[in-house]
């Protein structure tokens, strides 16, 4: 009876049926291992199955539950805690534990470490050493990091210490939950229920920071409120310090420079005013009492409105100086950021910071550092390095780089940022002759400041993959990596954290790295090619709005980036224009007087030029410019095609994020191609270089695209 | 030279180091499916060993792998996928594959089931059999939840049909991510990255819903924005559609009134008005070629500031029935909700709503239903039930529910809302004589209707844990399991839960059911004890603010519901006050209209009684608010001690965010109590009984509290 009526066809995606294997879903990032292949396995195991890490710090019991987590996961088999020196173990020691260590920790600091194959006693061990327990944390990291991604474990001989001291993460993250420019998710600080939860997202946050070398976190918008200053936010403040204490995180704070006036009702904010010093010295304080190692100020003050030390007609010195005072007693810093233009000022925008702060060179005391943008716009796809690096040698200076792609496709692009930081880090300033890279500028060598950092603003949000994708992942990795050490490659970077984040196989790592290496120049084409910049629509940054031109402020408008207008297009800043090109040492201000000698791909950015130019192709600019716009839009067309290729090696869960980001990417890079070439055509009025199709839609149409709800708008 | 280095104490918590086990986050919700202990996984593998469930729909396959994944899950072993019938197979069948089932399935409908055990050419099997795919679906997640509930799955004799046909879900989710009154993050609808990008969460939040027989949800806010009925919305919409259709669950929006102006530019939304009614035609057609089974409408109008066809001197009705029209050449219906009170109408607000409806009996098209909240304030921790249900027998009224907790507690407290559901739904409305309960008003019994439904307010976010809390989840679950069936107890529904969620070992069950069982009266007592109502602070409705007296509108000041003055407390809402208790059939309106005779637990809520006015118990009013204040305290301090002793019985994650928040609770609960007592106090000017401790703070303090990042404000 039955049997007859079975006539089906059994489709059931076994896939979906394994409620008791872990979803790829991301949220283990690049920590996640995974069971290794046979040959791999066996060699972790071989030098892995015996931990020795005396010491019961809670860093101690990180770096020991970490490289069980890991050991256990890529080999199936559980690690011995043991005190028994024995074959295969890994050892790890400080010279409080070791006094007579077989090698030398000089010149390691208290973060770095080394590793080295040895013998004990007749016996194999891998040392991991450091001259305290943080270095220990990241050695063990590190040394997982070759495991994970397949790599020999003997005869090691590594020995790694940050080149910059701190190395933040920028959380612009509201009281309320929101994120500014955030793309994944909400804020991960559920500040409502701190300090009483803390839910196990914390320490997870911590690990995969500490897993890349990050030190350091603001935790809210440098568009900050008073109430992160008053005591229940202090105390959720230091809950937060509590879980990331153990992994070598420390807490800094955004404040609102009119907090005095604002939760206490002073009269004034004025830097000099004692009542105004002796309400922040009261502060630091109480801060500290809550939070012990508390890192320090992050302030933003006049600037987009913000208030500061200008409404008094002080200066950004006077200011921090002031909240370094109060920080002073404590060992804390004030990160003051130079990213400041107003709106009564009608020079150059880019030009704005350089003429405000190069005159304080030197003003600054010696627990102040200056934030400044990796360029002098507003993190653009691709901006000329900022001029004030190289420009104020007696004052620290401080990356902000931005990880959060508010400028570069937003959470769904796929545009891997490596290449951008390297393109920055690895820029000569000339400021003190060719080598002067601003990489040297950041990490202190080049004019021997002590006090060193790097930020980035972070990517990460309460999507379960952290980051909104899981190639956005790989930002907030290389940041840290090159943050640690700023002569890391791109190309490196992308490699390690592909094997770590896909699988160490070749077949996955060399197309995804080759699609990650050119995927941030794609979106340059796409958006902004020769050196266009801030075209995006306005507010929310997503898509493109070069027409828009009506807005209060002149720099609010694109047409004031891109100046494009019958005869051509692009921001003369050459001695005809705003002559910004004088803010950078001689060497580049020459080089950048002349189209000629400008690097294509900042043309604009220096020059306005005739849409006929002739560029090194000997194509004119306007045709060039549209190859350009395709050229991006192919890119993308390749990345999906490579992608696809992988289907067969991705899980499907990843794959299927990826592929459909992907799509997304290419009909949005579409519509920036036809859109910036339906308004720039308007302008030049000159035909389409053969071989090139007319955008679709009216450019009408494409500036009725209205986008009421975008994401991360403030 | 090593082992003399080892002194060091062992304190790795092997717990947080089994990379591979699943966290205990919440997110399985009640759908853990866990291995099982050997007894039952022995009894689930005898009669789920082989899954014989013919149909290659999206349904059957829904309902195939949930029993794979369930039956895995509790035994380990993965059942076989059969067409051969054998000895413990599990047979899904219906009509249309198996013609002579031996089962009548009249009466069942399409959502219907029945479970029997029975013989099928000598072999021991189950039959699920149902009308349709449907049935079998909702009959495989009843098996299931016996299987995980430990019950016999022999001698099975099942029957069940959902009572209510509209089982729904209302968000109010926003379309920029956020949530009105939303305390678990923000809304798990990703709308930036719809339609494309289709996140595993929606398929498991249909089968969470379908798991417990909800059948629909309103996916946005009722306040509104016109821009969820725009193309881009609506393919949005279309998309999640797609992700819920194979388990049965429609979808639904709320719209805004005023869409045809705010969209295309219309003069008027008259619903007289030929174009208005033409423009919503056209809407409906759009919608319905992009979502064949789009739901309806629902319909927040005239109320809060929302427009509505009043505001064009026409009636509910007649806006209702214009929507109406354009539905239902398609199936459609629209919900018109009767939570509505006008800030120029000086009558008591609990009257409003039935002012304005009562009268518009009989004149609602058929395919429209009123919305009804369960009371006529909205949402208190008790009201009695909304004088609507049992005065419009010609209208099919839908009661709608809150299943999150606005004022209840929010995220943190433990406030079990079975028992809220129970006590409405069982409510005697003497309508039509005794027995007339608001349940069979709401099922249809009661008046005939054939459109009967109930709504739950969704109190789902992006957290993990998707409710805020793992109890918080109990409260969704017991909606849909007394959607289902009105008569289901709340008693039952927590055992149920709480076997399904924790264990079904008894010694687990019986406490977490007592704590949950009483924990909604807790918060009574410590909130609005004795009948009071909605002195909550005032917005964010977080905490008490029983002293608010300056907000513009008289109905927005907690004042205005509790009436406390020198002489005594109390809304009069008797003949000699608003008389709303005419709203209600005759012997109620009579019992209601003495204090003598009203229940004790309604009495401010009806009368205005001197401080002084003797309780059942004896002793003065006063004292009995004092006392109940305690008793609430007190109730939270016993679920305190109660989960301690479970420490051994539930895992780390789980036992510890419960124990944080139960924390969290009893510090709340003795705010409320404190601050309430301070105020009262200072009204009454009465000495507290003997034994009651003073507020620690002074009133003024209480006053002062200020949480402008409470979550969930609009």
């Amino acid at each position: 009876m039955i049997a007859r009526l079975f006539c089906w066809m059994m489709a059931v995606a076994l896939a979906s049926l394994t409620p008791l294997a872990r979803a790829e879903d991301g949220y283990d990032l690049w920590l996640r291992y995974m069971r290794a292949d046979a040959a791999t396995s066996a060699r972790i195991a071989a030098h892995g199955q015996v931990i020795a890490a005396p010491g019961d710090s809670a860093t101690m019991q990180a770096a020991r539950n970490e490289l069980l987590r890991g050991i256990t996961g890529l080999t199936g088999a559980t690690p011995t805690l043991s005190n028994i020196v024995a074959p295969g173990a890994l050892w790890l020691a400080t010279p409080r534990t070791a006094p007579a260590l077989p090698l030398k920790l000089e010149g390691l600091g208290q973060e770095g470490y080394a590793i080295r194959s040895i013998r004990v006693e007749g016996k194999p061990v891998t040392l991991i050493a450091a001259q305290g327990e943080m270095g220990l944390l990241h050695g063990a990291f590190h040394w997982l990091r070759l495991a994970q991604s397949g790599a020999a474990l003997d005869a090691m001989d590594i020995r790694s210490a940050p080149r910059i001291g701190l190395r933040l993460l920028n959380h612009w993250d509201n009281l309320d939950g929101t994120v500014e420019r955030g793309y994944s998710g909400s804020s991960i600080w559920d500040w409502w229920r701190l300090p009483d939860w803390k839910g196990p997202r914390y320490a997870d946050y911590a690990r995969a920071n500490a897993s890349i070398g990050i030190n350091g976190t603001v935790l809210n918008n440098v568009n900050a409120k008073s109430d992160s200053l008053t005591a229940p936010y202090i105390a959720k403040a230091a809950a937060l310090a509590d879980v990331f204490r153990p992994y070598g995180i420390k807490v800094y704070l955004s404040v609102k420079w009119t907090a005095p006036m604002e939760l206490d009702g002073l009269k004034t904010a004025d830097p000099l005013d004692p009542t105004v010093a002796a309400w922040w010295k009261a502060k630091a304080d109480e801060i500290y009492k809550a939070i012990p190692d508390f890192g320090g100020f992050l302030v933003k003050a006049n600037s987009e409105g913000q208030p500061g030390p200008q409404d008094y007609k002080r200066t950004h010195a006077d200011g921090a100086n002031m909240l370094a005072a109060a920080m002073k007693p404590h060992g804390g810093i004030v990160m003051w950021r130079a990213f400041v233009y107003a709106h009564d000022n009608p020079d150059d925008r880019a030009k704005q910071a350089y003429a405000d702060f190069k005159p304080l060179d030197g003003q600054f005391a010696d627990n102040v550092i200056v934030q400044v943008k990796n360029g002098a716009i507003d993190f653009q796809p691709r901006e000329p390095f900022h001029p004030l690096f190289g420009a104020m040698s007696r004052t620290p200076l401080m990356m902000e780089f931005q990880i959060t792609k508010e400028y570069l496709g937003q959470s769904t692009h796929l545009t891997y940022l490596g290449p951008l930081f390297e393109e920055t880090l690895k820029s000569d300033t000339f400021a003190k002759g060719k080598g002067s890279t601003v990489a040297k500028v950041i990490d202190g060598s080049l004019d021997g400041h002590r006090l060193t950092g790097i930020a980035g603003v972070a990517n990460i949000g309460t999507d379960r993959d952290w980051s909104g994708s899981i190639f956005n992942q790989a930002d907030w990795y290389a940041f840290g990596r090159m943050a640690w050490n700023p002569d890391l490659t791109a190309d490196a970077v992308a490699r390690e954290w592909t094997a770590l984040t896909f699988t160490p196989d070749k077949a996955v790592v060399e197309p995804v790295v080759a699609m990650m290496m050119g995927s941030r120049e794609a979106a340059v084409d796409y958006m902004t090619p020769l050196g266009l910049a801030h075209v995006m629509d306005t507010g929310h940054h997503y898509g493109p709005g070069p027409w828009v031109s009506e807005l209060a402020r002149p720099e609010w408008n694109p047409v004031y980036y891109h100046k494009a207008d019958a005869t051509g297009i692009g921001f003369d800043r050459t001695k005809s224009g705003s002559n910004a090109i004088a803010q950078y040492a001689p060497p580049l201000a020459k080089r950048f007087a002349d189209p000629r000698t400008t690097p294509e791909r900042d043309l604009l950015w220096f020059h306005h030029l005739p849409w006929g130019y002739r560029l090194a192709s000997g194509e004119t600019l306007w045709d060039g410019m549209v190859h350009r716009y395709d050229r991006g839009v192919a890119y993308v067309a390749g990345m999906r095609a490579t992608w696809e290729g992988l289907r067969p090696m991705v899980d499907g869960e990843r794959f299927a994020q990826t592929q459909t980001f992907l799509a997304i990417q290419q009909r949005e890079a579409q519509w920036w191609r036809d859109a910036s070439i339906a308004y720039f055509q308007s302008i030049a009025r000159r035909p389409l270089p053969a071989g090139a199709a007319s955008p679709p839609e009216s450019l009408e149409a494409y500036k009725m695209r209205k986008f009421p709800y975008a994401p991360g708008n403030p």
